[in-house]
Order: structure tokens, then C-alpha cells, then sequence
């Protein structure tokens, strides 16, 4: 059956969804976006993401499409139309158009554009693939420097999940400088010593809605945290390792670049802070 | 009256033109571009525009959405339909839609998109911009890696442009370790004692059609050419300075950061190698 999306003001069967091609979207990747789980119906940190995507929209100075409320309906009537119980809500905004393509912003009264659609993701909280943990390669960061702001400029981190699809693996970690920065679309932890390392926040990592939930968590729970830089060879010594993301939750890392962490299966902590973070996100749901 | 645009096979009404919102080249600016200028209603350089785009293409491991015979009669018939006499035609591809959002790449026979446009200029050779010269500024140049693949990833160049435009500039030329990359959408040259001095080609810049054809030119001219790294300040000092683009073509530069080099106006080896290129790509032009 036909999905039902959201595209400026209307709500359509998928197939009928389009968007002008002198959209800004299109032509010079001029749009944000945000990724929303949906578990038992219901959404997960609908709030965080909200915020974030108005940070990103002032930070590009674009204007907002519609208000926080109008922002959580579109999102409640695409779960309750599409039937999703659990599954993915995927939310893009862009500069809009003016009917023409130019470097210089249209005129500050073009309306931007809104753009929403789910997926259906049946056993998104019971994945198997966290119960096997995820294989991971190390590539080199050459994305713009403002991954703070999050910009549909996504073809690297695609290009980089390829890579790892072609070497066997499940994701990638970039380095620069040396140092990792995040994962294709995660951010990235190592665990030693039963203290969790992750780099602090900076315009050189994508500020995780899910990573703020899982580090206040892992306080709560006592768990001691580390916001530093750190290797992949840091990460390849270590107990455990793994990535938050708000469509993978906490996804334990096994291997990177070919090296076996522990004893190549989950850690205790990647999977307690996992079921903690779905448990405490489902109450918070809404 | 409405354009005439080409959209996957289709000529349409440009209020017509529109693409899915699964396309690639919306959700992850997977996709590539050209731009090529038509003068007397002719395609300049367009065999260098064709080579250019099929090597972006085959970087991001990119179908080709039709031959370049194919792609040469698509301009032609817009260049007609639309009565072009001085303009630009813009050329878009994508790695298409699979129906759906996924980093990991569509299979290989899901068809690209295509999308050609028109801009009408009338007066383009004869642009007044360029008796007077653009006046620069410098910005840090914080793009991805591979801005030799000619990629739909102009957020920061559009930015880069606001930012000029904000400070009474024209344009921004982008500096990376303390040497001056390119300009946001062109190649940055000066000219000091005779010599002609750009940055070498390598991942960093683009490699300009505008660019090949000037160097070209200016060494059948006698001209010297050195390819090397350069700095603002040492730009700052030259005699003169000028940008290539295909759609500026040599447009001269008369002031750096508030330096005006020279006495202020277009310098005569820009002057001259403008005069030139327009004059060679008229009689090359198909």
C-alpha cells in the first residue's frame, strides 16, 4: 500500500510527492533535516529533535515552516495514516525557491519547503543486528566543517557506508586529523575500564539527540563518561565500543578495521545502556 | 512567458518541472552538475563540459543518463524551444530513487535522474560586472575533500556568497592552511610581473573548463604561467587579479579583503585574455 507523506501543506500518496526542481534542496543541498524513531506509536524525543532542528535553521539562517505544534501534528497524523508502530519519521526542510537558480539566498519571504515522510521499521527496538554488534572500518573525514549543523550534504557519509558494505563491514568511523570523529550517521563511544570514552562536542560532530539522552543515562546509572579525542587505535584496545543514533538507539561495535573487541560480541555496557535507553525513551514517548 | 525544461525524457512547463521526493539528488545531494554558456545561441566548450560530467559521474560510480549525442541535442532543443541567444544551460544528475531513503546506494539499475534548464543573460559577454571588476572577499574554506567531483554540495559556496554580498563584496575566495583554494564558484588567479599565478589542480579545486581554456590561451599568448599555491597577502600584492567560471568566463578582480590592487580597475592581462577566450569560444561554439 501507497504511503502517505507530508509535502508542503499536503498530504499525499507517495508516488505523487515531488518537489520543484529549482528547489534549493535539489540544486545546492540548501536543507536540513531530522530523523524521528517511532516505537509502540508513539515518538521518541520528539522535542530534542525539534530543538535541533531549529538550531540548525538559525545557524543557516532559514526560516522555520511551521511551528513546533504544527511540526508534532504533521508527525502524529503520518504515524496514525501509515499505521506505524514502529518505524522512522524523516523530516527535510530547505530554503525553498524563487523559480530559478542563483548562489544568493532568494528574498527572505520565500517560504521554505517541508517535506515529511515515515518508515516502516517492524522490529526497529528488537534488532538483530544489535545483538550481533556492528563491524566497522575507519575512513579519513573529509565532510565540511560544520557537521554540527545537520545538512542533507550526505553523500560522503553515503559513499562511506559503501565503502564498508564493499569491505565486508557494517559502517564506517571517520578520522581527521588522526582522531574519530563520529560514524556515517552515529556518534561513536569506545569503552575501557569500564569508562566510556567520546569526543566532546565541537562544528566537527553532529550534536546526537540520542547521545545527550545516553550520556545523561549513563550517569544516571552512575557510569563514568570521558568527552575527549581519541584513535581508532585507542578504540581497537578497548573493552567494548559502540554508536547512538536516533534510528539505531545504541548499536554495539564489534570489530573495527579487522580488530575483535573483547570477545567479539556485545559489551555489557553498549547493551545495558541500549535497553536502558529504550526503556526510559518509550515512558518519555509521546 | 514559461521556460521549456527537461526533466527525465520530458520537455515541460517549468511550473511542471518536478522530481520525487526520493530522489537522491533532494534527500542526500547525490548528484553532480554542469553549467554551460550559450553565446550567439551556441554551446561553449561543450565537449569539455561532457567530459567533466562523465568524470564526476564515474568518481561517484554513477550511471550516465543518456549519450553525450543525446545530451548535446537535450541543449540544443532547450537552447531552441527557449530562444537563447546569451545564457546559461544547467545541467543536473542524480543517482535517482529506488522509492525510498537509504544511505547505502540504490541498485545499479535504478536510473539516474536528469535535469537541464535555461537562464536567460541577455548581455552576457558584454557584462558591465566585468568593466568594472569584483571587489573580494577571503573566507575560511571549510568544504569537503573532493571538490574536484563538481557535486551539488553548495551550501558553504552559496554561503560564501552571502557573506561577500553582506560585506559589499561580489565574491569570496576560499583559504585552506593559509592558501587561497578557489573562488566560490571559480578559479582565482593574479598577475604579478607578467606571470600568471594559479593553484595547481589536485582534489582541492575544481577543475575548471574555464580554466583549461585560459591557461591554454594565455601560453599561446606568451604568457607565463605559474601553478602553484598562493596566499591572499601575496595576491593582495599583485599587479592584478581575475577569476575563470563558464558562466563569467575572465572576470577581473580589483580589490582583496579592502586592498585594491593595481589603480583599482580591471588589469590589462585579465582584460585582454577576457577579449581572448570570448573571441576563440565564439568561433568554437556549436
Amino acid at each position: 500500500m501507497s504511503r502517505t507523506v507530508y509535502v508542503n501543506g499536503d498530504y499525499l500518496p507517495e508516488e505523487d510527492a515531488k518537489i520543484s526542481i529549482f528547489d534549493r534542496g535539489f540544486l545546492m543541498a540548501d536543507a536540513v533535516y531530522e530523523v524521528t524513531s517511532v516505537l509502540d506509536g508513539k515518538l521518541i524525543d520528539f522535542d530534542g529533535h525539534a530543538v535541533r532542528l531549529k538550531r540548525s535553521l538559525d545557524e543557516l539562517e532559514m526560516a522555520e515552516p511551521c511551528s513546533k505544534d504544527e511540526l508534532l501534528a504533521i508527525h502524529r497524523k503520518l504515524v496514525e495514516e501509515n499505521g506505524i508502530v514502529e518505524g522512522l519519521i524523516y523530516l527535510q526542510v530547505t530554503r525553498g525557491s524563487d523559480g530559478d537558480r542563483d548562489f544568493v539566498f532568494p528574498s527572505e519571504d520565500t517560504p521554505p519547503s517541508i517535506v515529511l515522510f515515515t518508515q516502516n521499521k517492524p522490529g526497529l527496538a528488537d534488532n538483530p543486528a544489535a545483538k550481533k554488534g556492528a563491524k566497522i572500518i575507519s575512513i579519513e573525514d573529509i565532510r565540511w566543517g560544520r557537521r554540527d549543523i545537520k545538512t542533507v550534504q550526505l553523500l560522503y557519509p553515503s559513499m562511506g557506508k559503501m565503502m564498508a558494505k564493499k569491505a565486508g563491514a557494517d559502517d564506517a568511523w571517520l578520522v581527521e586529523d588522526g582522531y574519530v570523529t563520529e560514524g556515517t550517521s552515529n556518534n561513536a563511544y569506545f569503552v575501557k575500564d569500564g569508562v566510556i570514552v567520546t569526543r566532546p562536542l565541537s562544528n566537527d560532530i553532529l550534536h546526537g539527540i540520542t547521545r545527550k539522552a545516553v550520556l545523561r543515562m549513563a550517569a544516571e546509572a552512575q557510569l563514568k563518561i570521558e568527552e575527549r579525542l581519541f584513535t581508532v587505535e585507542e578504540a581497537q584496545g578497548a573493552d567494548e565500543a559502540f554508536t547512538t543514533s536516533a534510528s539505531a538507539f545504541v548499536m554495539p561495535v564489534v570489530e573495527i578495521d579487522g580488530v575483535s573487541l573483547g570477545d567479539g560480541t556485545p559489551g555489557p555496557i553498549a547493551t545495558r545502556l541500549r535497553e536502558i535507553y529504550l526503556d526510559e525513551s518509550l515512558k518519555a514517548a509521546i
